[in-house]
């Protein structure tokens, strides 16, 4: 294993102590190790021969793991007027800047988390030092040692709205170029306002730029948290299963035959032969359980070469695939699932709740509802509710995605509930292989999932060459599988499911 | 979603209560219970009239879920001494039956756990329902229900040492074909031992015979826990992340360059394009850095299309990786790293341990030894511990397969541990882009792990287009890539990653 990136010539910094007592002698101590460290440090410009702030800023040699300085670096987040006076040390990316006369305001970022911070010329800070910082690039990596100053008037535009930065040394760790692809404020910006109080600007980022400058456009606090949910979601089902019994496993991504006839497949060259990316686990799934495993799930990619350019399609994504014996009937498994997406459901709101709170003030939405237990219909009570919506359609009749949409809605008003299972479909409408109902052969033991009127269950595959693990016994069972992409997207209410796909790939998409 | 399986047209049996007082007469209703049960009850031979076990066994009709009974199903795991006398129903495998005049023994298996069964001529019990027993084709999933009686001495051969169970009830819920392509003790036998003490007979399934019929073999005891333990790996990874602030990611599998020049790597067509699957998600992490996730790890299927044949490579594996932003040195990684790793192996040793002495009693081993911290040794001191043992070579030399293992044991005699870092490889064995070591231009600030004496990390990809994510500032950052298979391969002591792959792929290999 390698290491990439760069090392700092810097001496060691003391770390800052808490007593009052110690600081000023402490302070002492440093300034004079900060003079002999200053020496070795390459300041901005080494012509200004009477610069009061040489040593107390400049660019980094490039980090060589040849020192290992206990300087404590500080989380953003902890910043606020309980620790007024200290003086810290933060790396983080310069937002933005704005050089004012003698003085520079900046904004530095964490992940979520901003502070401003304030450098003007004084005793200490030279000119050649703001202008020093003026010119450092946005989105380039700084370490800034500064004091906590609690402000007047709360700045709106950071996370940290109490307090300030008042810079004191300030280094760049690694410079980004001076020209974006986009600016990470307008990526940021909130969907739904016309305009900026301050500067009545609009500008949008659309989805192409954002994807073809992917890394940019992941630096959003709105992305950040995104992927953020999305683990807490791939999380949340692993819990909710391993608690239930289940065991984790892998399945095979390349596979000898192609399900479906080789439709909608990608076609892989194996050494002299060819092979196929699985569309999905289903098949190993159900060897698992016939292999005694009893209660399987899986997270993995799942990949679906379908032509198809819309806002929930892409061709590949994370599967999150589960399958369990029963005993005697197949709700036993619906009872599993519907209480499996329960507990994500409740996770997510109780653990991300500042990750959703951010999100929705990029893409404001209602907040995601859910019934415990969950809300389960049968597929002619969902009929009834749609003919009485004034839809007319035939009792065995597919829906449309419209119509999807529609029963959404009108369960969400009925019910309070944006997730809800709906049961015994029509065998017409499902593949030859599907069991029909026993007590009703117009309609069959299988079912679906939908979250804000939308279908998360993906489909089965139409393979039938596991019929020879059953050649040797097998237990009766069922299972599911739901695209981690789709989940996110829908809970989040967002509009497209490349927002929930780190890198997403769709028929026009392979790169990033 | 579809429901694969069977459905029972039994009557629900009543649960069994524990009151004494309340047995008798819920015996007798029981009973009638029972016999009316029994008309609905397909049994093996109609045309035996005067069969007093009727309705008590034969196969049942396939589970179509038209009955939700509260039939309470018993874990064989459970069955001992302390609930000798119960009356339990236990859906498990016939693992293994011998019929002796009037009375049949069985073995009724579920996952690791075994239970011998026993149905004898009686007055309940008829001559028909015996014989229909003992023609149970092996690996039969069927429903028994008996009493726990205590045995005088234990049975060894099965898990369940101290009791046995006589049947009163028994149906096949799925029959398995009489004639199985590998038998379970045989697929399950000690690899160590000569010959069995029943039987003298020292039957080995090959590898091949095993892959190729994996569901069976899935199905031993071994098997059972080695996927456990795997499961477990991941686990654990994914906890000792987690713990220390990493997020999990998901990166494409599907991506447009070969890494590597082309060179092992799989191709795909991709619409009217090609593409290629991923042999590592090494860009994607670091792309991830540098959209400012700080610290990722992300498990997911990673391709090699490497024509090598060997007990410890496969084409397709699961990666477990990681990638973290540091602040001046990668030692900080490395420290991270080797604690994550004490963590994996003191969880298997706690929460795997009779997974582990199962595998074991099959493939026996040592224990795995590590250190807490982990053992890190520069490159220089293993080439001085190889020397002192006699090997020739010089400072810079790689390390061979054959020196790898013989260092493994040398620190492990040395040191008492099966574990290690090796850091500081020599930047002419290492790629041309590994950050050399500025205090000696010898070598370099890269590192290695190993276990039982074989290097458990990937190495990079050779791709440098990520390139592109750093012109927009990045953090010094480091990490690594472990393969699970392997790991868990090592951790067992175990001769082939065959072994722990759920369904192997190889040059050779594609199938199941």
């Amino acid at each position: 294993m390698t290491v990439e990136g760069a090392e700092s010539e810097q001496k060691q910094a003391t770390e800052e102590k808490t007593s009052k007592k110690a600081a000023k002698k402490a302070a002492k101590a440093k300034e004079k190790a900060e003079k002999k460290a200053a020496k070795n440090e390459k300041t901005a410009d080494d012509s200004v021969i009477d610069d009061c702030s040489r040593g107390k800023y400049g660019n980094m040699e490039m980090i060589r793991s040849t020192m290992k300085p206990d300087r404590i670096m500080t989380s953003i987040r902890t910043l606020n007027e309980a620790v007024k006076g200290a003086r810290v040390w933060c790396r983080g990316r310069l937002h933005t800047s704005r050089a004012k006369g003698k003085q520079c305001f900046f904004v530095l970022r964490q992940q979520f988390c901003t502070i401003q911070c304030l450098v003007a010329v004084s005793d200490e800070i030279s000119k050649a030092m703001v202008k020093f910082v003026s010119d450092i690039t946005k989105e380039s990596i700084i370490d800034v040692e500064g004091v906590v100053v609690a402000v007047e008037n709360p700045i709106e535009s950071c996370s940290q709205k109490d307090v300030e930065l008042h810079v004191k040394q300030i280094f760049v760790v690694n410079a980004a170029e001076p020209r974006l692809p986009l600016q990470i404020e307008d990526a940021a910006r909130p969907e739904n306002v016309g305009g900026d109080e301050d500067d009545k600007l609009t500008i949008r980022v659309n989805q192409d730029t954002r994807l073809d400058n992917r890394v940019l456009d992941l630096r959003t606090p709105t992305s950040q948290a995104i992927f953020r949910i999305e683990a807490g979601v791939c999380d949340l089902f692993r819990n909710a299963l391993k608690k239930r019994g289940f065991v984790e496993i892998h399945t095979p991504k390349i596979i000898s035959a192609a399900s479906e006839g080789g439709a909608n497949v990608f076609e892989v060259s194996y050494f002299k032969g060819s092979a196929y990316l699985a569309q999905s686990p289903q098949l190993y799934k159900q060897m698992a359980i016939a292999a005694d495993f009893d209660r399987v799930y899986t997270v993995g990619a799942v990949f679906r070469a379908e032509d198809s350019n819309t806002h929930r399609h892409l061709c590949e994504f994370v599967g999150l695939d589960l399958e369990m014996a029963f005993n005697y009937h197949y709700h036993e498994v619906l009872e599993v699932i519907g209480d499996m997406f329960v507990d994500i459901f409740k996770g997510l709101q109780t653990l991300y709740q500042e990750e959703i709170e951010t999100v929705c003030k990029q893409f404001p939405v209602e907040k995601f509802k859910f019934l415990e237990p969950s809300l389960r219909l049968e597929y002619p009570e969902a009929v009834a509710l749609l003919r009485e919506a004034g839809v007319e359609m035939d009792d065995e009749d597919d829906l449309s995605t419209a119509n999807e949409k529609l029963l959404g809605k009108i369960i969400k008003e009925k019910y309070d509930t944006d997730f809800y299972i709906l049961d015994k479909f029509p065998l017409k409408v499902r593949p030859f292989y599907t069991m029909p109902d026993p007590k009703n052969e117009k309609y069959s033991n299988s079912y679906d999932m939908f979250m804000r009127g939308e279908e998360i269950l993906s489909d089965l595959t139409k393979i039938k060459a596991y019929i020879d693990s059953f050649r040797y016994g097998v237990a009766p069972h069922a299972g599911g599988g739901i695209g981690l992409e789709r989940v996110t997207m829908l809970f989040l209410g967002l509009d497209n499911i490349r927002k929930t796909s780190l890198f997403p790939r769709d028929p026009r998409r392979l790169t990033p």
